[in-house]
Formats: C-alpha cells, structure tokens, sequence
C-alpha cells in the first residue's frame, strides 16, 4: 500500500521537525505494511522574500493533488508579523476549504501540567474549532479623516443609530472588521462536531458569546440547536468564552468534545495547550473530509533556533498520528502516540521537556520506538 | 466629608451582596471619618418584567448626578441571555462613556489557586480592558434567503473578492458582526494602562490579535506604539491573545499591567479571575475618570442562590475598596483590602470557599474588622 503525502517545512525549525516526523512516520509504515511517498514543497518565508511568493496558483494546483499535508511551521523575523501567517497557512485552510481544526487536548502519561492537583484522567478532551470563517475572514478596512468619507460615514451612522451617541462621530481614524458565519459554515463544523461526540462521551460543549456578538453567535447557537435534534443521545451545553477559559483551568474534566467559532477557537486550544503540558506537545489538524487536509504542530518556527537542531518534535510527530488516522492508517496512528508516550516516560526528550536530547535523536529514538511499541 | 453614591442591587444574589458591601463601606467611613449617602435604584429584571424597561431616560438621568455607582449583578433565568446585560450592563458603559474596565488580578494570602506552584507573589497584576468599543458595539445583522438581498450581496463581494471564492456566495442564512476601534478610543485607553504602569513597575503588555484581525488591531498596535513614545521608561511588549492565556497560566509573575481591547479583555480578565482564586473574589471598576464611574463584581447573579444569604460578598467589597479609591479615600479602601485578607486568613467565609458563613455574617464580620485593620 502507497500513500503520497505533500510536506511543507516552512520557516525556522519547521524543516527539521517534519524530517523527524517524516522518519517515524517511514518506521510505522514499515511496521505496519504500508510506504508513505513524500513530495517536498518549497513554501515560506526564504522563498517569499527571493520572490514575493506566497501561496502560488502552481503550489495550490500541486497541493490539491494530495490528501494530506505535513505541515512545520512559518513565521520569520525578517517578515511582518501576519504576511506569512495570513499569505500561506490561513491561505491553505482557506483555499482547501479546510473546515475543521481538530485539536486534541490530552495530557500524556509523565508530562507535567502547569494545574495543580490534575492528571492525565482529567485533562483528555477534544476541540473542533470552525477553520473557515468567523473573523478568520480578513474583512475590515481602515482610515483616517477624509480619504474614504464615504465608508466613514457609513461606519459612523449605524454607530450612531445603534447607540444615539455622537462621541464616535468626530472620530479622525478608525478601523472596522467584519466576522462572517454562515449556516453552512456552522453546520458542517457542528455536525463533525456531533459525531465526534457520540463515538466518545456523548458529551457536547459549545463555546460562543452569543450574550454581546449576538448576530453572529445567535446564528451559531440556532444552527447548534438545529443540528443537536438529531442527536438526541448527546448532552449539550452552551458556554460562553469568558467563562470556558475558567473552567479549563479548574475543572478540565467537565469536557470531552468542545465546538467553537474559529477566533474563540484559536485562544482555547493554546490554552488548551498550556494544560496539556505547552505548545511543544500540541498538534493539530485542519481537515475537509473530502479534500486536502493539512497536519502541524500548533507552535510557530521559532527562527532563533533554526538549524540548532534542539527544537521538541513531538507535536510535530503527534501531528503525523493525526495524519495517519486522516489516511486510514489507525494501527499505526496508535502506535506513533505510543511512542511518543514511551519516549517520555524514558526521559528522552528534549531540553524544553527537561532533557538533553537533540531534535534528530529524538526522531530517530521514536522511530525505533514504533516499531515495537 | 459626605459621598454621594448610587447603587443598583439589581438581579440574583446582587442586592445580598451589596447590602453587605455597603455595611462594610459604611463602617469604613466611621473609622475614616466620611459618610456615604446612598441612593438606590431599581433597574433589573423584576422590573423588565413587570414595564419593559431596561435602562430608562430617568435612570440615566438620576445615575448621571453621581460620579460612583455600586453594582451588584444582573440576569435572569426568565429573561434571554443577553437582554439585560446589553440592555442594562453595557448599556451603562456605553451611556457613561466608561472607557476602562480595570481588573486587578491579585491572588490574596490564604486563598487557592488551580496553578501548580504559584502564589501570592506570583500572581499580582492589572488588566486595563478597553471598555466602549471593539466587538462591543452591538453591530451586526443576520438574514435569510432574499431578504436582505442588497446587504448580501455587498458582504458576499467582499467575502469572494478577498479569497476568490465561490463557496460562500450559496449561503442561504448568514451573519455578520462588526467591530470598531477608533484612535481616540484606543488612546484614551492605553495611556491610561501607561499612567498606571509608570506608577507600578513600569512593564506593559499589550494584547491583541494583529496578524489575523489587522484591521482593528493594527490600528490599535499604531497606536499603542505612538504613545508608548511618550513614556521612554517603561518597558512594552505585544503578546497575542492566544498565547497570552498560556502565560497567565505558566507564568503569571510576568504580567504588571496589561492593556487589551474590549473583548479579548472579557476573556482574559475571567481567566485572571480564576487564577486568582475564583470569580467569588474578582472584583472590577468601569471608570470615566471625568463622569459617572461603576464598580461590581465580575461575576453574575447566581439567580438559583436568591435570597438564600449565601453568596460570597467578597468581589463586591473587593469592588467597594475600588470606589473608595476612585472617590479619594485611599486609606479606607486600602483598609477594606485588608479586612478581606484577614477574614480569608481567619477562615470567617462563605461555603464557595470552604467555610460555613452567611453573606450577611461575612459582611458584619467585614465591618467590624474595617475599623481596626
Ligand atoms: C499563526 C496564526 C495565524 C494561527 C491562527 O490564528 O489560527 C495560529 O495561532 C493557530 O492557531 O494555528
Ligand atoms: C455580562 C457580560 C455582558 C459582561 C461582558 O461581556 O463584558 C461580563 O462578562 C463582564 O466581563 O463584565
């Protein structure tokens, strides 16, 4: 059996992660009778500034030839915080409609959680955040005095009429951005989210704050509403954003599967991350069942240690089991998070997890990990 | 000396809990030497109910001739969520012009955290929130099918002409909310997080989302930049919103003052609240330094404790000690502080906390300790 897998190092430590990724993932797939074809696309923050590439129709034509992409990271000192972020990942979620991010919240057997009194039987739960709108749309506009009067002034009457108040009408700048769900936008993450649930716990959360953004996360929670009738076994909740970043740190063990517009998606599942142990051990997927989904590590490309090879791989090969369920390829997928486990509880990590391990050393331990594990 | 001070019990536990808190600003008077003449109002659900009225001409009116008013809390199980807290709530910030929500996340000697290894010194810091604009504004719109078409079709545009995507224009229901920052209101706001840092360890972090949401919050960023100028001595850093819910968690002792819009300051100030000890123990103030100020505790009106003498008051004069503080009488508040340490030390509390104590006794316990502390 051959899979043909896209890799994308990117920036920073990106490329040397996914090398440590690719070596286990090649081990598992020895164990496990299948070989994994690799193609190499050279995308990022080098190229970008050679060429003022981003995310090219050519990149976009190639990707879409695969189903899956193993992804390192971008993000680079020499770029403007947001090009890189914007011109190529989101660019990639957006483009492959990418509509779920899948990011498990688990703290593995001997990894130290910064919540006292919580272990690995507590902290085990599921985020399906929305990947394709919400304020993720890039919609918004700024100016200043007279140049785009006619905008301004638009802005500035239903502020008005909203609130009866002229303080905003002698605003000399101003910016304003547009988050946008749709039904169907929300339903599909909401009902991946519903079956997720009842394979597990049958246990639902969902996360807005429908009480002030009430147009937008009023649709979301009619639409949850909607879709929870036909999955009447499934207990449901409604949490507001506030208040589940309070409850993640004090009672982790109330959730198992949590849904949640992109934004508020993106600030839990770091905090999500945080109490699994950090970012080095956070994976993540952002998945269209049908299409090109995409597997990465949820940290960035730390450029300072670039080519050091110190940098932790783990999210990085946990990303890779995610991809081996996304092909099929459970055995194995269960396997490389075995390994991971095994590593751990050898101490073979590295320095950030208070080891002495290189990045390298720590692929190759796993790889020879998964073979037996 | 005599204050004039409004107070609005309102929903819930709220009037409890700042009947016990005007007993023990009271008593701080005594001791202080000034009086405080209350006027109360009756604004919440009981009368929503009964008239309609959520916040009248007369209420703001009558609120308008004090420069402090005392808040308990509103909501209501027979009301939808979000009729009373913008209708009321917001609506006071809004009309007051409240442009800082200030938070002090400060963990008491005696009390609990959900972080492993951190204490009192550890965790001691303010959030300074932009209070009237960012996602706050209440704009925003949802339609179906041919409706709205016009309005449709101009975010449909926009929607395909940012991604070149068809995808979204089949949406069949859809919704949009807008955000807006303006330069005044972001400046009013982050020089009044630079006054304070100047004036504790001269260390401010700005929060935001600015590679994603570049619009608002780069607009914000310019600014912050533009004033941080005028104050050479204290140190700045930008964090994004989703990493910074990992630092409050890993390391907290990092954070002095922190200044963020409206909305990433509601989440992160419930996480603040939460470690540092519970919502029973946050309080914070919605200031005009040249109007109408309010101070409430941050956490709802429990409506199911009602009338049982159970809540825990200590947000609510954690809250009084700040409007002693605004209105001038820094001995009495910084007394009223006290008094809450030494009654969490003497384990004279409320059963959230582990004790067995009534509102009420905490309250009077409270006022006794205030005139010696
Ligand atoms: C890098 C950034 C654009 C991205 C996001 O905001 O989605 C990241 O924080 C994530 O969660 O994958
Ligand atoms: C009740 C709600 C409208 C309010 C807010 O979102 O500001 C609350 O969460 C707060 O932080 O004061």
């Amino acid at each position: 059996m051959q899979h043909r897998v896209a890799a994308i190092g990117g920036d920073g430590i990106g490329p040397e992660i996914v090398a440590a990724g690719k070596d286990v993932l090649d081990a598992a797939g020895e164990r496990f009778g299948f070989d994994i074809a690799w193609t190499d696309f050279d995308i990022g923050a080098d190229r970008y500034l050679a060429t003022g590439d981003l995310l090219t129709e050519e990149d976009i034509r190639g990707l879409s030839k695969f189903n899956a992409i193993y992804f390192g990271a971008i993000g680079d000192d020499r770029v403007k915080p947001g090009i890189l972020e914007k011109g190529i990942l989101l660019a990639i979620r957006f483009h492959f409609d990418q509509f779920i991010n899948l990011r498990p919240i688990k703290l593995l057997d001997g990894v130290a959680t910064p919540l006292a009194n919580k272990g690995p039987q507590d902290i085990d739960f599921v985020v399906v955040r929305e990947n394709t709108e919400d304020f993720y749309v890039g919609i918004g506009s700024r100016f200043a005095g007279r140049r785009e009067q006619k905008t301004l002034d638009v802005v500035r009457d239903i502020y008005s009429v909203r609130f009866g108040l002229d303080v905003e009408t002698d605003a000399e700048e101003l910016a304003y951005q547009i988050g946008v769900v749709t039904r169907e936008g929300a339903e599909r993450a909401i009902r991946y989210a519903f079956d997720l649930a009842a394979a597990r716990e049958k246990k639902l959360t969902s996360v807005d704050k429908a009480n002030v953004l009430s147009d937008v996360y009023g649709l979301w929670r009619d639409v949850f509403t909607d879709v929870a009738a036909g999955y009447p076994d499934v207990k449901t909740e409604f949490n507001f954003v506030d208040a589940v970043t309070m409850w993640f740190v004090k009672n982790p063990e109330w959730f198992d599967v949590v849904v949640t517009p992109n934004m508020f998606g993106d600030i839990i599942t770091d905090l999500g991350a945080m109490i699994q142990g950090g970012l080095g051990l956070a994976p993540g997927g952002n998945i269209n069942p049908n299409g090109t989904s995409m597997f990465e590590p949820i940290h960035g490309s730390a450029p300072k240690y670039r080519g050091l090879d110190v940098a932790n791989p783990l999210a990085t090969v946990w990303a890779g089991s995610m991809l081996l369920d996304h092909i099929g390829e459970h055995e194995a997928a269960a396997a490389v998070l075995r390994a991971i486990e095994r590593s751990i509880l050898d101490g073979f990590v590295t320095r950030d997890m208070g080891g002495a391990k290189k990045t390298s050393e720590v692929g190759r331990y796993l790889a020879t990990l998964v073979k037996t594990v």
